[in-house]
């Protein structure tokens, strides 16, 4: 922590600031500059809080020097955290160089969709199946999900495929509902910073999918995982699903960017959901392939066996086929970065 | 609706969206354009969902007309909404030409805090108190309220200054347990588009003020309250409390334009909270008379009887000297502009 | 500035990042911290540059302290800027206490819809004329200007009614032609950064509106009047347009919270457009209000004939009847704040 | 053209809106919808500008259907634009499947400098040599450029290596002499929309690469190439460099969905510049990779012989050995998806 003080601080301001950084417990330097003096903190165990200082006298800024995550620091912890999930009939593995494969329709809707979906994405290799059971959506005018009989209909697809389940959770109270059906709880981009949930999901002990807020910041995003970690849960995937901007054209803005700076910051494995951050069916392959060659952990692929009936996100929705042939573009990929593809 | 066709598209192509309006119960309208051509939509009662057609061969886009919004809307009840809350002492009323006043501590610390603040904002003019006692907070290691002793503590400062409380609420199970202690409410931006506890909220029967979230869109802003209005509950108070963008000086970007266009299209009345939208002590008191020049129907000031020692949010809290300041400066825009001020 | 190290960084790391102060002619100061070291400069008349450690072994992060800019700072310069400018007919003031009215049409169209709106707005107060001969435009097919004949119709309504003419420039080779017809030269929100032609109007001695970027923030909106002051021309009026956010509905986000931020950071006048800052003339009188409100040195406002007819943004236009309310509202409110208004 | 009425507009204004058109040339067509009614227009040669009907009264809203850029647009034009230089040394060629590395400093320093660069990167496989001369800055006491001096140096390598030169031109005045020097003139980020410098590289018979403007949407970035090659220069490289969002960690958030989405609606090539577009070395290879992996034409890459000393954006430059590195990584990825490297 650096406190600057203004130009025109006098030294009975500063002496204040002195002051309170002693009471708190730390050390105050005094450091003269040209213009202006500063104060800086040394002793403190973690990060201080800024709000000590910055409505003090004569205070015209506090500077924070440390990051305020720990747990989910790769300072902290260095070395990747994997996902295992194993079924009676697959094995299933992301992080530590295993590209992970969700992919699944974006909603479930009816017993014949989902399991249609779910066979076409295992035979062409994916590992886990996404579908949404619960739907958070704009208007309360639009379809809102088939809820539990959403969740039995995963189970069945699960039993019969062998892919673990990823699915939203959205209400704290359902959240061992969910996970007596789930294999991997998914909190999305409107629930980033819903900490009651972020509380609940860190009270199970099953992997947790933490999709990224709309408008959070990389800060803001491993803030909510240490939330998740704290609660000791440390089974916790970031998923990089687009930011909002001012770009009308797309959903959202991907921002890839995230994927290798995240991968710096955190030893946590980071998938990237080209679906919901395009929007755009015709983007969604591109993406995928840009995710797995930046150096992303998996993807997370919305499958519909026929896009065009699709209760909500058909346009951004894959077919079969094409989903099919994505696997053999990112097989190709992979083999070029070095990341093991199933 | 208006769905347009690629520039190539083939006949089949057109025949084949004409065909599905007709399969939805509508007439189509194929329009011939100098370059492409487009099917119109009449005979529907509301908005079509575009997902219906923007995934058919050949279609370009497809253009919504008509606002989601329905029970919110201005063009469905055309008169504002006035929320009043009577207390023992005090009948308080926010909307119609009467500008609202909020004010009090963010977050409910001490006994004796919330009673300093309570008294000096009930001094000055304030009619309601506002007080935080569940907090959400970015960092799991930040302070995260008094909870049930603070909702006890603003029920006291009521008792004595016969001020209505605002508080929030960030928990669907929490909701009445609050509502029995609080008078309105709060949903914060972090919560504004957790549809589950709109929900929950939309079944109590007391107002609710709605934050806007920090990338909600005015659309999403008014489908967010339209959940609570659906739920039955018609006493929504909506706060413009600042958007997310790229300017890092200001805790976040007050929207002021929102103010008049919000009174446009809908009947609820609408507050600002200079406070949290700037971040910064000495903008709250132009952006509070800004607000009201714009047109809002009321405040929220965070006011802390020694912002040096807050836990929470201190840098942007007012003094009760600088509030009671405030308010001598909003009386004198307030006859200006022919709003009511208390 | 303050150079932070990795929490692994060799001691050697720490020696030579202070070795590179030395060279650079300011003093180190290592001050061990309880996760981490810091190297802190003093000695430094100004900002240093970060480029010179960031990319240093072992570093983490360098952070700045000094504010980059100078002579627009109020701490070199605590008295406001105020801008005077006499016509034979009319002595026009903007800033220190003196609220200044821009009014005029978008662009100047023909000689007689200049000359009708240049009459409206002096007869209801105004006291600068504005209107655009040469027009940025997104599109090569839209109406480009009327250019030097442009200028010629505001050089005779500045004949007639005294008002001084605001004009834009967007050519470096044109500033001087510009500054032979206009008083205030303006330089438009895509050309905030136009650093060839900020250095172009930075040598004449004629006052220069500049408008912020719709992506500037705050400190290069101001680095950019710095570049203005620097080449010798201390006349500059800041102009708050409106930045681009995600929200669709008003053309920018107007960001009032700004005005304040500004005014305590240097003493240049800041006024605020909102016509273009919200494209909608239904929110241009509130927003007006709210600038004044919210303490700004003026307004600039579309003003038309007849909006319907406009060539360039018509739907931001006020008619001068509307214009004439507004001002009757402005002064009421000037009484208010303690504002002087024509 | 579809121009939407209020809910209450009246039988006469809704003739009004359609009598317009008619005056205009088009047709209109009178839909009557279930709420509201709206009127359609046919005829049409293009788009047809919404300032003409969105402040008639009863109007709600204008929307238009066609895009509006045309020279630019793959509808006009179905096949790739392929730019190919030859210098009495090389060919180089970017674009129909040949992927670009364009390298070299970002600013041209010194001599040796410039030269040592420019030889690793064509070592290295590079075929185009970047470097500033003219340094457009945010701060006017930032290093400038070496302007005059810089362009020599850059032929000079242009003569050694045989890699054509790619410099920024920031007024319009020196676009001849950049010309005389330069292969490629770049249009940097801030002049996005400076239209007089654009119209000016529109006049020359050289290539142009033009970088978004960092908040350009990507209409806005298509319609500024529309400006180059409708003054006739066909030669037009698009390139991405990151837009300006709310996330502080990375300097721009590089939008690497706008490539697939921009190849789909133009014939011109399109380039992302990883350095500019994540500030920070660290990034810039995983980000080339995705770049190739999403479709992208070729990459511009700062590298720097010592990045340590640059006097401008060392943090994002790679050293010789990194950039080397990532050549081979990207040779792998481009046989994985078909794309041509050297």
């Amino acid at each position: 922590m650096l406190i600057v003080m203004h130009s025109v601080a006098s030294d009975d301001e500063v002496e204040a600031v002195a002051q309170k950084v002693r009471d708190l417990g730390f050390q105050p330097h005094k450091m003269p500059g040209a213009q202006r003096i500063a104060v800086a903190i040394t002793g403190n165990p973690g990060p201080v809080d800024p709000n000590h200082f910055s409505h003090l006298p004569g205070v015209a800024e506090a500077v924070s020097i440390s990051k305020p995550w720990k747990l989910v620091s790769r300072e902290t912890h260095p070395h990747d955290t994997v996902i295992t999930i194993a079924t009676p009939k697959l094995e299933a593995t992301l992080g530590g160089g295993v590209f992970g494969i969700i992919a699944g329709p974006c909603a479930v809707e009816t017993r014949e969709q989902t399991l249609a979906a779910a066979r076409a994405v295992r035979a062409s290799g994916a590992r886990f199946l996404r579908g949404g059971a619960f739907k958070p959506r704009t208007s309360p005018y639009s379809f809102q999900g088939t809820k539990l009989e959403g969740l039995k209909i995963l189970a069945e697809a699960r039993a019969e495929t062998g892919m673990p389940v990823v699915t939203e959770v959205i209400d704290p109270s359902h959240v061992e509902l969910v996970a007596e059906y789930a294999d991997v709880l998914q909190i999305g981009t409107r629930n980033a910073q819903n900490f009651a949930l972020l509380e609940a999901v860190s009270q199970i002990r099953k992997p947790v999918m933490l999709k990224r807020g709309m408008s959070s910041t990389i800060q803001e995003f491993l803030m909510a995982a240490e939330y998740i970690v704290k609660g000791g849960n440390y089974q916790v995937i970031l998923c990089e699903r687009g930011i909002r901007t001012f770009e009308p054209m797309t959903r959202n803005t991907l921002d890839l960017g995230s994927i290798p700076l995240i991968k710096r910051l955190t030893h946590l494995p980071i998938v990237v959901d080209p679906s919901h951050g395009t929007g755009d069916a015709g983007l969604v392959a591109p993406m995928a392939r840009a995710a797995l060659a930046a150096g992303a952990d998996g993807v997370m692929v919305d499958v519909h066996p026929d896009p065009q009936t699709a209760l909500c996100d058909g346009p951004q929705s894959l077919r079969p086929t094409e989903f099919a042939a994505l696997m053999d573009s990112l097989r190709a990929i992979g083999q070029a970065v070095g990341a093991s593809l199933p």
